[in-house]
């Protein structure tokens, strides 16, 4: 039991808004109706690029080192926390410096983990120190110790989950456009900007540069964008959720950067709300991980999710269904799930990085996408020409599908394209199948693209009635 | 690190369906993905009150106790499962008797933690050995570790829970006969029971009677449905939130029975849910912990939460908000917050019970229910005379309330009351206030009482824009 006198000198490496809100919270929380018991808990030493920069925070206590890795080898070292970021360079070589010289590691690190988690797993259990990640998924929502340590007597099937609030952040601000009435259109119209090329996705755009200009967003967005920040993180939790070995690698990613306003007031007309949605599930035919813009119902736990906020839903036997949702991104945040971790390490709590030995994990393989039959969402764009629907239609029968609906209407949000809306000029068509399997839908879309029915690249979403 | 060598022997007391469902888990999850670390882990001895019945369960490897507290004192029990019941009696020597003899305690017993948690909790700390009580709060929802470990940086300063299964089930199911267009109410009309007394509240009547029907209330369901199970485990949260002394009395506590359908159609309304809720506040004022209807925003976390599901948010320094949704109740759910507090102790991460020693938890004085101000629903009811409306709101008036609304609305729930609609007849009259102190309303409702305008005792609720 942790009583207190036990001492735990942290070097910190990286000082960006997580790091200063970690010296920020271990100075101010000593007094904490729960730091008191982490007395001999504290910053000796940091470590970042930039010693001149101010951070607004009193680094004077701290010994400085230019060399992240050379901090993690001082002798008086015994837990460094690593938030440099990035799965190779400065990160990677200060985490394998300080595990293998026996000290704990505390990491908000997803690329490092979804790259090399295994084998850094490997050494921290060799050497008997902790690799904790709490803050690498889901900044403050406690998701690595609900599945690693509150269902472990659960076998977990799936988990599904918006892990990055970047993307929800621009969805739910382009969903603003549709649901206030196209105020903040009409706004952008008046600001005179009628200048922007035929089929350019501008509420993506507008939102993009929002969350940009509130910091919510990257200077290069590409990894949240894309899809990318949200499959590392996703990688992490299907290793902790089965039991399996990470695999990065294995996860289909796709971004939202092609989700225009027309689909997100589609998806609202149906009940639906769109987001870009991780999911993971372990079943007899593998394991499937896929990062996607998802249909999810609108009242259901995920599909009232807004802004930076994180979901994720933990299905598993005993417990059926839990929900967990909270903050995914901020430096106090991740901040917070940074403490959890050292206050576990000061307290003695330490456990294997992934729940098992990691020579135990096992190596699932994957899944087929073939394999998965569920709904999917199809929009495509093809000229407004008679015939066109049932040259459509017949090229999705071809392949075995059921459509639930067909749907051809003005898109509205789009009027500038072609203000006059004269026939022939191109229209979204919005397809919504029963169960069918990917594969199906994407050689029938392929036939429409060889028929050059298509005037772009069509957009596809898989449904969840989750 | 748990290493997987480790022994525990388990002594469970209590065979219900959450018993049953320990050792069926226990004995399946062997080879599980995660308690493959737990190797060592089984029941050795089993008590019960009764041996003949069947459970579904072959208990013949284990030693049957008439007596769980010599179970408890038996030299080969390393951990005690209790899962008896209730604050005294067997449940009460038995845990007693276990940390005495420095055996670990798990248990689900949440009378007994809120009424001798303290003393309890620095037995087990004085021998080293674990309390655990997950299970006692909220089913399989992971709330105390989150409280007590993830959050451990934070200040926590409200939780927020619906705690009780059986109350939301009853809510639920009541809005059910709303929403459904009185197709049940018609049904049970069509059953030919129209003998009931004048006033009865026949939807909770019905509700309780289809909970009980489904096993999800007791035959004395009064704990449940009044609000006393509620407010164990929101004096159990309050100390894990706050790092203070459990304070059971000092929980303001009302139930559900007084709340109609006539009150969850006008909450739809006015946009809002009315959810059995529990809520603790720490502020310089002092603790305040309340278990009481209370209306919470429709589309808001805790309002889409239906049926026997349970949900707490948390509102902490770090993290903001941070919201857990899922089960309740439930054998299996309950199971698997008991495996957890298992596999914790039996990987050696013993915890003190409440986070900090039981001797630093502090006690906090009670906030006076007159300082709280925020907005209420009050129903009452009043013969339909001219100049009701007018000495009701001068009433209120008086006490400087200000009213966001009344609404005088004929009750078409309780139409088989007067079906004649008579004037003279009592009708509801509902008052939306704006903010003001619980205090300032019971009076002007008193005055309402002594001028004989209430036909019966009015409905206060509060409103939580959460």
């Amino acid at each position: 039991m942790g009583d207190g006198t036990k001492t735990l000198r942290i070097g910190l490496a990286g000082l960006g808004t997580v790091g200063v809100s970690v010296i920020k919270s271990l100075v101010q929380n000593k007094n904490g109706p729960f730091f008191m018991d982490c007395q001999g808990v504290g910053v000796v030493a940091v470590s970042a690029r930039n010693r001149a920069r101010d951070r607004g925070v009193d680094l004077s206590p701290y010994r400085w080192y230019d060399d992240p890795a050379a901090m993690a080898a001082a002798d008086d070292i015994d837990c460094v926390v690593e938030l440099i970021g990035g799965a190779e360079g400065a990160a990677f070589d200060t985490v394998r410096t300080a595990l293998a010289q026996g000290k704990h590691v505390v990491t908000a690190n997803k690329a490092l983990l979804a790259t090399h988690g295994l084998e850094l797993a490997e050494t921290a259990e060799q050497r008997g120190v902790a690799l904790a990640f709490e803050a690498a998924v889901a900044g403050g929502i406690p998701v690595i110790k609900t599945l690693r340590e509150a269902l472990v007597g659960n076998r977990v099937t799936k988990v599904a989950g918006i892990l990055n609030g970047t993307c929800n952040f621009i969805l739910t601000t382009m969903e603003s456009y549709h649901f206030n009435g196209g105020e903040r259109r009409a706004r952008s119209a008046a600001a005179g900007d009628n200048s922007r090329p035929e089929g350019d996705n501008f509420a993506f755009t507008e939102s993009l540069a929002e969350a940009q200009r509130l910091g919510y967003a990257e200077a290069d967005p590409t990894s949240d964008i894309e899809g990318f920040d949200s499959a590392y993180k996703l990688a992490i939790l299907s290793s902790l959720a089965f039991g399996t070995v990470i695999d990065f690698d294995g996860v289909h990613t796709e971004g939202i950067s092609r989700v225009s306003l027309f689909d997100l007031k589609m998806a609202d007309e149906l009940g639906f709300r769109i987001k870009l949605l991780g999911v993971a599930e372990l079943s007899d035919e593998g394991l499937e991980q896929r990062v996607q813009p998802t249909m999810v119902l609108k009242n259901g736990a995920l599909g009232g999710v807004s802004g930076v906020t994180n979901a994720l839903k933990i299905t598993a036997d005993m417990i059926g269904e839990l929900t967990l949702v909270g903050p995914g991104a901020g430096g106090a945040a991740t901040a917070s799930a940074v403490l959890s971790d050292i206050a576990d390490v000061a307290k003695g709590r330490v456990v294997r990085p992934f729940g098992i030995a990691g020579r135990s994990l096992k190596r699932a393989p994957r899944r087929k996408s073939s394999v998965h039959t569920g709904g999917f969402y199809i929009r495509v764009r093809v000229f407004d020409r008679p015939g066109v629907a049932a040259q459509v239609t017949r090229r999705m029968a071809e392949q075995g599908i059921s459509l639930e609906s067909i749907l051809q209407k003005r898109d509205e949000t789009a009027a500038r394209i072609d203000p006059a809306g004269r026939s022939g000029a191109p229209v979204p068509v919005v397809l919504i199948t029963y169960a069918t399997t990917e594969d199906a839908v994407r050689t029938a879309l392929e036939r429409m693209q060889n028929d050059e029915l298509l005037t772009e690249q069509p957009l596809l979403v898989r449904i969840e009635r989750t």
